[in-house]
């Protein structure tokens, strides 16, 4: 099959000034992938037509189809379609159907200027893709060789033209189907996993897959393509066991987002519920869980004890433990776990205390976290070193992905600590 | 001064794949608005060294200063130095410094691996830029009369990066000063503040102010531009002061970045306390606020009360409220500020109680949320309507910032609700 590159040029003095980000390219981007189609460049340029036509220029030497977002509305500022036109030697006509509609659409509410009828004007004998979301019209044509796409700036806009009129043009123009899957890994690095899987990664031509890094955990995406979505699929099984018998109980998941979201499908699964005690981490671990919707089925709530009095009164910490051992300890940690279980009776519960820096407490170093987990039967304390080199944020997030991966180990019937 | 044409070249497959959105380009875009450099050109390209050499070849000829971000890690698809070296004609050499610095971090947790050592490779003679919150350091050098400066791909990493080290070597190329200050506002949108401001604004041009939306909140960016600092912070003044005198009470900071950031001031100031109980947001009011180091000195902790049973036991919560008004309501949102304020001693204590959805309670609309401050004499409470069209983290985070806004107003007189 022919592959087709493509180059996505976003049209827009207001992504260039950092006002927006360019969702749109990530947008299409994302839909093109799943359709096997490889996106080789993303373009962003100002609204100014020399250097659109420039870029224009660059894109048809490097790529076989050029989508462009942005620049296809009333404003003097929108001027992708004329220099688009201009570039390729086609012809803008004026739309009957689509005039029709810009009166519909705007009349009721607005005057109706000389410069909204512009938007109707489109290149002869294109494929035009209605707005459903708005009021300029996209399209897509074929000239000298090359695919164009245009559609809108506007993220709603762009979003829904191209997921409902330029896949579908473009599928019509693939015969094959593209599958992806992310192996989610946590407990070692990207680095590490890079040199594991290097060599046959280096060989690897379809399926393929690549290593991305996380802010503290790290995926392999698996992907293949095929005449069929079942045999693309077919081709990804083998590479996914063959990763977790490398990487054994360091994969925590497929095509999940983060570790909560893992461990909320363990709980679901099981029909148990968990609490937190949280000191360093601030409410982060709660506030992670939560995040999913429906979490409150499986975390029955926690406490944030950020000083020693806090743990005394919300949880019923020992004065003389906190004094004899610190709040930064072992034997705290475990108490945390044990007292908010108890006292939210949850089947599981996880405790945190530690120093996220930037300051320390005069006896550990930052980056010293004690991360407990609680059980019917037994509680489990990691100690973690994480560095006295890394970011307050760093610190937290990696200490609740260590709770998070004491509850997976803990579910799976792995070892915890 | 010198009108220096800037493009920005981001490395990164993930990104042509639709993983992850451009942050880093947005990022960076935004830092030299405000400094007066222009971005002309964002580009976007793969894990590929010949057609990165391309990109390279074609920001030659159309840029002055030529940024990438992304492809500075160990792995092997990390590319960029070795690239920008050849294309610029200069020799890579071992910093040792930043070798050490990468015994020092990578050495506690994880096995150090020979291509780690690849990040401390720099080229001959350039600026260094430390990474403050990663592994891989970044750089600056002058070659064939364009600047080039690399900074790693992570966002964090990106940001933090760009901020503290490219910015100001770029600075120190100008002889202009530029003073930006952001002045941020809650309690109207961006487009109220555009609509209040658009007038004046089309005709400033130094100094210029600018509406940026976030999230949950919005600021207007008062920028001056003139022969030395004091002369252009002077030109920021009159500004910021008209913009003050128009929106009142909705200006909540200068030059802060959120909300929580203006109430820990606050605190710090008059030497309270505060605590936090927290429903719907689980734990994202407590987060959020201790992200901020030394939060611990104002916050003694607080409670997540994911369900009736945590609200009773953690709170001693009535179960008769509960079951007579609902866990959504004024009453209980009241209560739930006024107990955690008992039982953790604070000056003031947070309630918030409502539904993030996707689902509903039956009575209540999703984005019903009802929000409470307690203080020594009073308790107050806002009840919140967010639409149901809204999502879960919009509103979490939205309900969280009316909390905040609560204390602010409370600690500065304003009047609370």
């Amino acid at each position: 099959m022919r592959e087709y590159n493509t180059e996505i040029i976003s049209v827009g003095t207001e992504i260039l000034l950092g006002h927006i980000v360019n969702t749109d390219a990530r947008d299409i981007s994302e839909m093109l992938s799943k359709i096997g189609i490889n996106v080789k460049y993303h373009t962003v340029v100002g609204d100014n037509p020399e250097r659109l036509r420039q870029c224009i220029e660059t894109a048809k030497k490097r790529a076989d189809i050029i989508i462009t977002t942005g620049g296809l509305g009333p404003t003097c500022d929108d001027l992708t379609k004329f220099t688009l036109a201009e570039a390729f030697g086609v012809k803008l006509v004026m739309n009957e159907a689509e005039k029709k509609g810009l009166y519909d659409y705007i009349h009721p509410e607005m005057p109706f200027t000389e410069n909204n009828l512009q938007q109707a004007m489109l290149p002869e004998n294109c494929t035009v893709f209605h707005n459903t979301c708005g009021t300029a019209p996209g399209c897509a044509f074929e000239a000298q060789g090359k695919i164009v796409i245009m559609v809108p700036g506007p993220p709603k806009e762009c979003n829904a033209m191209f997921a409902l009129s330029a896949v579908p043009y473009l599928k019509s123009l693939s015969e094959e189907e593209i599958v992806s899957h992310s192996v989610r890994i946590f407990g070692i690095g990207e680095s590490s996993v890079d040199q594991i899987f290097r060599d046959e990664m280096n060989v690897m031509e379809n399926p393929t897959m690549a290593p991305y890094a996380k802010e503290c955990d790290c995926f392999l995406q698996v992907t293949a393509k095929a005449g069929s979505r079942a045999e693309a699929e077919k081709m990804t099984g083998p590479v996914i066991e063959h990763i977790k018998e490398r990487l054994g109980e360091y994969v925590y998941g497929i095509d999940v987002e983060c570790i909560e979201e893992e461990v909320i499908k363990l709980l679901e699964q099981r029909k148990l519920t968990f609490s937190a005690a949280e000191s360093c981490t601030g409410g982060e671990v709660a506030k992670r869980f939560t995040d999913i919707p429906g979490a409150s089925s499986y975390f029955r709530g926690g406490v944030v004890t950020y000083t020693n009095e806090a743990k005394e009164k919300l949880l019923g910490i020992d004065a003389e433990l906190l004094e004899n051992y610190g709040a930064v300890s072992y034997p705290v940690a475990a108490e945390m776990a044990e007292k908010v279980r108890e006292l939210l009776r949850t089947d599981l519960a996880v405790g945190i205390t530690g120093l996220a820096g930037p300051d320390g407490d005069g006896v550990n170093e930052v980056g010293t976290v004690f991360v407990s987990l609680a059980t019917e039967n037994e509680t489990f304390v990691r100690e973690l070193h994480l560095g006295t080199g890394r970011s307050r944020s760093y610190i937290r997030r990696m200490s609740g992905n260590h709770a998070y991966d004491m509850m997976r180990r803990y579910l799976t019937g792995l070892k915890v600590i």
